[in-house]
Parts: C-alpha cells; sequence; structure tokens
C-alpha cells in the first residue's frame, strides 16, 4: 500500500499567507512532516510525493529528514490538480494507494478506518468522508445506507447540497490501474478531472465505499483556518520543557505548554497553555502568551507583550505588543506599542473585505493576519480582520482600517501646529 | 422617631454620570443601603423612603434587601424637591422624623449628635450644619452664640454668604405636624418651598437649632465628588479577602485592600491599597492598581492595566491602560492602549467646558468622566477633565480634546499616503 | 606639577544638550569631579580650574566639595580656546603644569605615563596621543620613530590626515615660561592660538615628545558620543546598592548594577546591569532597565516603563515608555505611552537632520535626544534621532518626524468625524 501525497497544488484563498500550505509549521514541523509521520505510525512506509517546480528543493530537504524511509519525488509541471498529479506519479505507483491531501490534517484513525474497511471489503475504492452542519465548499458524496457512493458532487451551491457527506482526501484505490484507465479518458485535465475519473468509474460499474470519519479534520482553504489547526495540534501534545530551555524563577508556565530547545523565558513572563513556544525564541521580561498561542522558531517577544490565541511564525519580533487572534508569518516585526485590535465595537462577526470580494470569517474574534518580512511602525493600530501583504510596511502612528497590498509602505500624513511655548498656559 | 430618605430628586450637575446619585455603589453597596444601614446602627428603624416612578422598582429591590426592618415607600409624581416629597409622604409620618438626603455622605456621629440635642432640648427643629472654608452652593444658616438659627439663605453668591455654616440635610423635626402647616402654606411647590416653611416656622416662633457637625460630610453635586466619597469609604474600612477570592502567589497586595467575593488576581498584579475591588472582577497580569481606587463588580481588567485613584463602575473591562483619577460608570470597556491623560502640561488646574458653562474643578489631577455603555477603541487617548457621554464611542486612534455628547461616535478621519516599497531605503 | 582644568570652552555641536560638557553628571558626580578624583588619585593634588563668568558659581560649588585639596580658579571673559584660558591663570601658573580639557575623558593610566615620561625625559612637553582607525575632528600630530614631534595639523580634512596619531589634551608642560613666551607672540587670540604657540616652540627648538596612550578616551563632540562615555563609567564600576535603598523582594536586579542613596524599586521590576539608578529615584513596578542605562537623580520611572541604553538626567518622570537608545536631559517627562523608535525599517544608519547639516551618527540604534525641561503628552511616538529642543513640548498623539526647536509646541490637529451611533451595526 502507497501513500500519494498531492504536494504540487497553490492555494489560492490564502492571501496573504503565501507559501505551499503543507509547509505551515506546527509544533516546529511543517504539516507535510506531520502527515509523513502520520503515515509511518499507521504502518505505511511506501510514501510517494507529487511536488512541482518551485517546491521541489524544499521537499527534498524534508524528504532528508526520513533517511530510513523510502520516500519518492515526482516533479508536476504546474499546479493542474489531483488527476494531473497522479498520472506524473504514475510509473511510481505499484497496484494500491492511499491518495491524501497534507493540507487536510485528519487523525490517525483516518488510515486505520480505511485499511480496516479495505480488508474487510471489495470495494475498488474507499473514501473517506465526514458529515457536515454548515456548507463546505468541497465535494459532497451521495451514499445508501450500505455506504456505497452513487454520486459525487463537486462544489455545490449553498442549498443545493445532495448530501450532508463531504469528501476528505484520504482515497484508497484498492485497484490503481482501474483509477488510472478513467483518468486517461479526460481529454483535458481540468480541475475536476480526478472527480470525473471517480464518476467514471461508478458508471463503469466500479464500487466506491465511503468510509465515515468523525473525529478532528482541519481543512486550511482561508488563513483563519489556521487557528482550527493550530487548537488541534496543542491539545493532542503534552507538556514539556526541553532540557536546553532557560526559564527564569519568576515565570509562570501553566497548562499544556511545549516550550522547545533553547528558548529563554525572562522574568514574570506568563505562558498559560496550551500553548507552543519554538527553538530560540525569547519570551521577554513581563510577557502573557495564552488561550492556544502558537510561536515559531527564532522569535523575539519584547517587554510586555501580549499574544492571546495567535499563531505566529518563525523569526519575528515584537516589543509592547498586543497580538490577538491575529496570524503573522515569518520574519515580521512589530513596532512597540503597535495593537491588533480583534473585536468590533458591535461586537459583530468580522468579515474581511477586499475590493472584489467580502468574506464572512464566522469568527466574532478575528485580529491582523500579516504576511511574512512585514513590518509596523511604534504606536500603530491595526482594525479587526485586515489584511497585511508580505513584505510591507505600516508606518509608526497609523490606524490601518483596510487591506494593505504586499510590497506597499502606508505612512502617517502628520499635521500638527507649531507654536512658540507659552509658559504657564499651555496644555 | 422617622427617617425620612428623600430618593425623588434629580442631580442635575452629574453629567455624564446619568442615575440617582443614591444608587451609586461603594464598596459593593448602593449609598442608599449605606443610609439606611447606617438609620439602623444609629437605632433608627422606623424608616420612610420617597422615591418616584423611574426608579420605584429599583428602590423596592433595596428594600428587600432589608426583610427585617420596617421601611414604608412613597412616590413622588416629579421631583419637585422636598417640600414635595415631604407632602407625598405625609400619610406615613407620625410625629417625629429626620429628614435625610441620602446622596449627602455623614458619619454615625451626625444621629448620635442630633438625637441627643433633641433629648437635652426643646427646639421645633434641629438643623445638622457644618463650618465651611470656601464657598458651597447650598443652604446657609444664620446663628446666634446659643446656635439658635435666625435666619436660612438658599444659594447665596460667592462673597455674599451670610455666614460660615451650611445646613446639612439631616433635619430633625420633632413636631411634624408643626411643618407640615409651613408647607401646606406655600402655594406652589418651588424648589425651595421646603427652606420657606422652615423660614415660616422662625417667623412663626418656632425655635429652630443648630446641631454642630464636623467629622466627613461628602456631597455629591458634580462628578469629580466622587473621589471624596470614595476616599472616605475606602479610608474607614478594614482590610479584607473574602474566602472564594483567588489570589496568585506572585501578586502583591499591600495596605487596606478589601477583596470581595468570587475576585481573581493574577500574576504579578499588585493592589496598594486603599483599594476595593468588587465581586467576581478579574485582576489581570501585570496589572497595578493603587492609590484610593474601587472598582465595581464583574469587570475584567486586563493585562498592563494601571488604575489610579479612580472610581469605576461594574462590568467594566479594561486592557493595556492607564486609567488615573478618572471617573468611569458601569459596562463600558476601553481598548488596549487607551490612555487618559490626568494632568496639563503647565500642571494647572483642570477645568471643564462645555458649550455654556466652564467648571472649576479645583483638581490638579483629573482624568476623564465616562458614562455608562461607552466604549473606547486601541491606542486612543482622553485630554484631562474629557466627559464622555453615556453610550457613545471613541475610536481608536482618536484624541479626544473635548467631551462627547451621549449617543454619539467619534471617528479618525485617517490621512495616509501608499507608496511602493522602495527596498533599503524606507525608514 | 599642577592640574589646568580648561572649563571656559563651550560645546557648540552639543544641541540639544545645553550646558558645559564637564557639568554633565556619571554615577551621581560631574564629569569635572571625576576628572578632579582621577588627577587626586594621580598624585596631583595642585589644581587650577579656568571657568567662566556663566559657569562660575557651578564650579565654586563643586571645588567646595574637595575642601582638603588647593584648588584655585581663574575666570575667562569670553570661551576664546586654550591660549586664553591660560594666559587667564598665567599669575596660578608655577613651572610644571599638566593642561586637561576635562570633557575628554580617559583612564588614570594617562597620568602615570605622562609623569613617567617627564620622569625620564628631557622635552619641554609632553603630548598624550592615541592612534585612530577613523577620521577624527581634532589635531593631528606627525612623529618620528623616537615619538619626538615635528608638527601638528588642526583639524585636516577627511583624507588629508598627515597620521594616524590625534592629540588628547592632556599636556605636560615641564617648562611653562616657555610655553607662555610663545603664547604671547600671538597677537590675535584665535581658536587655535594654543596650537600655534606649539608649533612656535616646535621652530624655536623646542622639544615636544608624544606619550602614546591606547586605553579608553571618550570624547564627547556630539550628543551621541554620551554613550561611550556612559557605557565606560559603567563599566569600570562595581555593582552596589546603597543600604539606604529600598528593594522589593520580588524586583531582580542583575549584573553590574550601582543603586545609589534612597533608591526604591518596586514589584516586578527588573534592572539588569550595567546600570546606575541615581540618588532618591524610584523604579516602579513592572519597569525593565537594561543594556548599560544610566538613570539621574530624583526620576520617577513609573509604572511598565522600559529604558534600554538610554542616559537620563536627573528629575525626570517617565511612565509607560518605551526610551531605547536615546538621551534625555534634566527636568523631562514623558507621557504615558510615549514611544522612542531606536531603528529604522531599513535598520540603516540614523543621520541626524536639521536645516543646514546632516550628521551620520554611525549608529543603526538611536532613539530621542531630548533638552532639558520638555514635556511629551500621552502616546506620543518620537522618530529615530529626532532631536527635541529644552523647554519644548510634543503633544500628546504626535508623531514626530524631525527636530524641535528650543521653547516650541508642537501639537496634533485633530480630524475626526461625530456620527450618531447606530446601535449595532458601527465598529
Amino acid at each position: 500500500m502507497q501513500v500519494i501525497l498531492l504536494c504540487g497544488g497553490a492555494g489560492k484563498r490564502m492571501f496573504p499567507i503565501t507559501g505551499d500550505k503543507f509547509l505551515l509549521k506546527f509544533l516546529g514541523k511543517t504539516l507535510l512532516e506531520h502527515q509523513i509521520e502520520q503515515a509511518l505510525a499507521a504502518g505505511l512506509n511506501d510514501i510517494v510525493i507529487v511536488g512541482n517546480q518551485q517546491n521541489i528543493e524544499r521537499l527534498n530537504e524534508i524528504v532528508r529528514k526520513f533517511p530510513s524511509v523510502h520516500i519518492k519525488l515526482a516533479i508536476q509541471r504546474e499546479p493542474s490538480g489531483i488527476a494531473d498529479a497522479l498520472i506524473t506519479a504514475q510509473k511510481l505507483i505499484e497496484n494500491e494507494m492511499i491518495v491524501v491531501n497534507p493540507s487536510d490534517i485528519f487523525e490517525e484513525s483516518a488510515y486505520a478506518m480505511i485499511l480496516e474497511e479495505r480488508k474487510r471489503g471489495s470495494a475498488s475504492s474507499y473514501i473517506l468522508g465526514t458529515r457536515v452542519k454548515n456548507h463546505f465548499p468541497g465535494a459532497y458524496l451521495v451514499v445508501d445506507e450500505k455506504k456505497d457512493i452513487h454520486h459525487i458532487v463537486d462544489q455545490p451551491r449553498r442549498g443545493e447540497e445532495p448530501s450532508d457527506v463531504v469528501s476528505i482526501v484520504v482515497h484508497l484505490h484498492s485497484d490503481a490501474k482501474a483509477l488510472y484507465k478513467y483518468l486517461k479518458k479526460g481529454e483535458t485535465l481540468t480541475d475536476d478531472a480526478y472527480k470525473q475519473a471517480l464518476e467514471g468509474m461508478l458508471n463503469g460499474g466500479h464500487k466506491l465505499k465511503l468510509v465515515e470519519y468523525g473525529d478532528f479534520w482541519g481543512s486550511i482553504k482561508h488563513p483563519w483556518h489556521i487557528f482550527a489547526a493550530m487548537e488541534y495540534f496543542l491539545d493532542c501534545s503534552e507538556a514539556s520543557i526541553a532540557p536546553s530551555a532557560s526559564i527564569s524563577e519568576s515565570a509562570t508556565i501553566e497548562g499544556g505548554v511545549i516550550i522547545d530547545e533553547n528558548v529563554k523565558v525572562l522574568e514574570n513572563a506568563v505562558i498559560r497553555g496550551p500553548c507552543y513556544i519554538g527553538k530560540h525564541t525569547i519570551i521577554g521580561n513581563s510577557v502573557l502568551i495564552r488561550d492556544h498561542s502558537h510561536i515559531g522558531a527564532e522569535c523575539v517577544v519584547g517587554f510586555g507583550t501580549e499574544i492571546k490565541h495567535s499563531y505566529i511564525g518563525d523569526g519575528c519580533w515584537f516589543h509592547r505588543n498586543y497580538i490577538g487572534d491575529s496570524i503573522i508569518a515569518d520574519r515580521c516585526s512589530l513596532g512597540a506599542g503597535t495593537i491588533t485590535a480583534n473585536l468590533r465595537f458591535d461586537e459583530g462577526k468580522v468579515a474581511i473585505e477586499s475590493d472584489d470580494e467580502t468574506l464572512d470569517t464566522g469568527l466574532i474574534k478575528l485580529g491582523a493576519i500579516i504576511g511574512a518580512h512585514s513590518k509596523t511602525g511604534i504606536n500603530a493600530s491595526i482594525m479587526p480582520g485586515v489584511r497585511i501583504g508580505p513584505n510591507s510596511l505600516v508606518g509608526p502612528h497609523v490606524l490601518l482600517t483596510h487591506d494593505l497590498e504586499p510590497d506597499k509602505s502606508i505612512q502617517l500624513n502628520t499635521h500638527n501646529t507649531i507654536i512658540e511655548r507659552k509658559m504657564g498656559t499651555d496644555c
């Protein structure tokens, strides 16, 4: 049984968080590493990764972290969907395989369940699915009471969903050749060619079976979905403090905190878990970190900063900031006194507005979403749900009420009046 | 002996602090409750409260807190002054009574002194009075060396005061019928009908005697008078921590601090008394509360906030604020980084300015006065002595230099310039 | 052997730090006191100070601190350079003298070396000099391999330096009469009359010898040169806490901290040395002081302030400030939330710009330079390298991007919009 990890796609809805989603780090490891480890834990040690020209180097780095595992790499020319990825990897495929989207986070029970079904059943393919209460922008499965799949409907409109079961891309194909036959039939490889191939199998008399899954599933489509993934990783880890970490005696560390190697926690800092603090990060004096926060490696969280329920990348610098319900990518730096607002005056849901769309995040509390290599000046203020493109600057004293594009600098136009100082009367 | 508590009037000079003054809470109880308790402590357990249509429900709630005491309620149609209140309550009045304004704060010694005078003397009425050094906007008493009152002058102009003795509304009438006779004589019930009745008694040969009082007297006419009342209650209470309160080991609590039930004090917080912390309030990490501060129930004083010599109502939320010499009514919330300035550059007295008046507060240090249900955004700044009407919003990053009316929202007009980021040269 | 301390000159490049440089205080003493003590420690107890009309009173005060030492005072009419100073003091001069500029900071080894050379040699004068790597705006010495001086070149242009040895004004004249002969020859006393006299001696056959010095030398020409002086004094002092100081048990004091008399350090404050805290200064709750900081006497460093690598004068008040790499003269006060930025977005060197010059400070990290008796309001922001003239005001919420002249007040022009609050929709 092979596991095919689809690493060739591109996240389209993740602005300003750029880069492949499976390279997002949790607990010091990329999502892809977590996926490989999870497959290995499930006994699946024949792994194929389908990457692309841009990320192949990074993928090779990750593969090298598993020297004793047999991982093969295939390279997609362009990110043209699952069907193209599978055709690209065809030479590496033997007979049985589980196709996995590594940006989806699921528990080990998913592998256990789908392998168990395969052992007992005689279907051509086993499709992991889960019941949803709200609309989800993915493929819906129409199944009968025996969990045989009859139809697959990709991205139905809200209100037109044919069922409440959506597909999670953990698909076991016990007969890869059959799948490839139907994949080949498609002339152009559109985005939904894979779904068409599955439909083709159904029409051709193949049996596709739903494996119904009810444990944690995290699908990162929009940046704020990172919160759920972060909470999952934090909640399912045990508290630990690396022996190389140095923790001041006057610091307080409570409740499910994972402190990685060479972290320094200075005087009067308080970390109230679940939280993760990455390698070589410094938590400064009188800092408060709380409520499911995840801080990357080599960060400096300076004096008097508070980080609440936020995801922070590597190499970020903070100083007297309040960072609440925010996502901040690698190598950002916030000036002293920069505050992210995370709650509207009317305590309504925070929407994200751009030129061409308004996205309902469904969140009452949402702070800033900041792309990599961006900086803010002193005493800047960022409104709830505002996105700052990578490599941008928010000047000192700016009140940022709308999104800022990448590679931009926004600066305050100062309007002051200078007068002679009249002693004793001025205020 | 009956005590008549006048609860029908309305404070006219209290903007933006709305609501009846005797409903202001100190140490977790309304002023009215303190008054009832003080009367009971003086052995006066026959109490009549004169309320109005608007506050009768609230008064009933308070009365129910004293199930074993005989408290009668009368309802004034309109807040038309003391005379109207007494006529409204006439059916409930027996013969001897002490008429009390429960918004005036005085010590138990006042009752002891006036009752003692009554026991020894033969006057019709005994009027509590105190000597003042500065002008006071109330009734002045002209007395002889025997402390017999000869004239009552209501609200003389500054410089035209006929004496240095002003009346405190703790008036014992040993012959209520006589008083009522003169009250009836007034045809229209103007604001000073009560004073005219007292003058009528004098002219009719009745003896009115001054009972000279020298202990604490706090009259709340303007919002900033709340400070003196707060200091009085804090200073005359003993330090205590409710058993249900939870105090972090790294918190410091020093010097006359009263911590009420279910309060939580988090790490590295410092409370330097005299201070009061109301029920269920949370004092967050690295918070400093000091110098006669009084914080209501169900507040959250978030990380890094400093509260100095301020009166805070119930249900307020703070976060990284500096609140100095300020009065903040119930259910307000200040955004992270909001600061109240409490000192002019010239260190002169803070005046309160509105369209039609300039009030000299006499205070060098005075911060903001904020009505109930108001909010401020992040990094807002409020100048000394500025009043914010109830139910108003001060937007993020606003510098508020003048009063804000009720039900208003003031927002910053942002003026920024966005340019392409030139790498390596921008600052 | 006499020591002549030249205290008559005026620093021209020190704006906004006014006043004589030798009156700058380090470790609670003026530079001049340090100089006197250093001379005494070297066995030089015959001291002449040349002051001027303006500073004579202050000099007398300092002289009175050394009651057992024979210190004579001479008064220069105008600050007309070293030659004029020496002529002014001529009557007090005996035969051998060391002429010293007390604004230059050097180690005791300088005296030891120059006296040792004098003992062994037969030159008329011994000139302390040091080798420099970068251009220095002073006098360059042309010497041979025997360290005999052949020429003195005052202030050559960059690139035209005749050697790498510059003169430090610690000049031992073993034959004062010879020097005076050449000083007299100058008709007008220009700024470089002293240098001309030395050249005259050379031409007249006198021997001038270089004493090459390699230990610490700090020359305060620009305000930011104070940093090096501060670091020197901090590094060469031993940690100590005055018995009269009161330090909270929850405060942390680490690494070379000198705490002077009657200092108070409150709860959860952290001082990470080398640092100096002057007499009667209060270090408030949750304050952080670090990285070579020097704080004068009678300051109040209020709640939540961070001071990093800064020099603070006497009588300053801070409150929730970040003061980084800054110089703040006596009697300043910063409003709560005022932040000094100390790093450009591009992490380039901070230049100081005024109408007529751009000064390259050579520093990547430089905050504000603030003259005496200035104040800032709440939530003000000051950009890197900005200078604020003495006795000026920076209003609340001002973003100060350029220098502010003395005796000025800069205030924000507010631009806000007030609307009716629409319940439930506003943000």
